[in-house]
């Protein structure tokens, strides 16, 4: 992310921050594994953009859980903090910022890539990301300069060099216009001609956790809800030695509802096979 | 698949049949976790159709344990039996139709859709199925007549009416002309007009067992590599109250490279909605 703003948060505060999170996605995911095989209660945020009361009861769960251990931090979620459409303005001050469950739709029809994402940023840098996918029982967690973790374990970004071996992921998202639609099949057929294959799993911050531990090579998404989708995963791709980008190749906005990721070999022919495409 | 051809197989054979194919499916699955998160050692058969080690030694693990208890059953394996992009004939006789390692990209990847598959047809009928998936440890089994089940558990297709609301599921495949890539997205792009989302997990044999356990409502794939990808899925599918049809809406050819699957109250709309594209 090319920051450099000399934040200066020490490690054992990041410590403590990200065993708070983990709390917090711990729980949170256990409330999502119990009605996982249930039936649920469906609203509709869009055409097929769908929300559940366990999103809500998940979302009230973490914050109550962070505002009690943090009552000066901020908090930004995709169930209060998207009302109307509207994304609250990311500051500068300590701010939560938290899908309480990343892959509704999955969850909805019992798919089990579903995930808590609980990330923190400083000064607009994410320094903690956690995310929990309570149905595989995997938890990712990173802190700023501390690594990268699966279930405790270190991970790293794959080692892949060669783009037509790479397995790749994107998602088709939530809106049906014609125009973003045939942008999203079209850039889906120019991808083929270049990479090994192409996955979708419906949930932004796994795919992201994905490149992270090296199960996929790359991964992009254009339109996704918010900040709430990317901000834990992409510290965690980082931390695993992977590069988060704009798929233009530029830096990486987490405010754009734009992401791509990959690791370092890769990254330019990525860009490059996405060209004219985004 | 409306057959009547009044094959006399009684339940008591059928319950021998399934057990050892379990146990086929359970030895197989334990080489693949075993060896899931090595590095693997990659042949190519195509520019992106891959094949490991893993396979080939699950399909001799697999052939060993079926002939040794059915000495007299043929036995057609995606290893042994495509060499040179030949498929054996599928006789009456009473035949095991294999894939050993379902998702043979997604094992090379680490990437958690892999299985084993084992379908035995009698009369070109399919009367027993094991889908095993070693990884998320689901093991799928039913018997002609005698119901599906999810790790001993009875499971059903999905309730789902209205095709809006349903969750897809298709694959990108292995061939990577032009026409074909283009038929693909052309595809999908008619799809995302007509249901709620689209998957893609990389296991024709998992995709038929998500529409199996309702975790999808539909799948459809067109080339996809043999009937050892379809035969047990297909028969699973059709036990949990299922239909197994031709994109088209003819009758589903298990040697045709074609399938497509959902619940009955979806079939006609599901049909209607590939339609010119297929």
């Amino acid at each position: 992310m090319g920051m450099g703003v000399g934040i200066a948060v020490d490690l054992e505060l990041l410590n403590k921050y990200v065993a708070v999170a983990e709390e917090a996605a711990i729980s949170a995911g256990k409330l999502i594994q119990t009605s996982f095989y249930q039936d649920k209660a469906v609203e509709h945020k869009g055409k097929v953009d769908l929300v559940t009361e366990t999103d809500k009861a998940c979302e009230k769960m973490i914050f109550d859980h962070l505002s009690k251990n943090f009552p000066s931090h901020k908090l930004l979620g995709e169930e209060t903090s998207s009302v109307n459409g509207k994304i609250d303005v990311l500051t500068d001050d300590p701010t939560w910022i938290v899908d309480p469950l990343d892959g509704t739709t999955n969850f909805v029809h019992s798919f089990p890539f579903v995930c808590v994402s609980i990330g923190l940023a400083i000064g607009k840098v994410p320094v903690v990301g956690v995310v929990y996918n309570p149905i595989l029982d995997e938890l990712y967690t990173a802190t700023k300069g501390g690594g990268a973790f699966l279930n405790g374990q270190p991970i790293s970004v794959s080692d892949q060099t060669a783009l037509g071996n790479a397995l790749a992921a994107t998602e088709v998202g939530t809106a049906r216009d014609v125009q973003t639609v045939d942008s999203t099949t079209n850039r889906i057929n120019a991808l083929l001609f270049k990479v090994r294959s192409l996955r979708m799993s419906g949930s932004c911050a796994m795919n992201l956790c994905g490149v992270a531990c090296g199960r996929l090579d790359m991964f992009y998404e254009i339109g996704f809800g918010g900040p709430w989708d990317v901000a834990a995963g992409a510290l965690i791709v980082q931390e695993a030695g992977g590069q988060v980008f704009d798929p233009s190749g530029k830096a990486f906005d987490m405010m754009s509802h734009r992401v791509c990721s990959s690791n370092s070999h890769l990254k330019l022919a990525v860009v490059e096979a996405l060209k004219g495409h985004c």
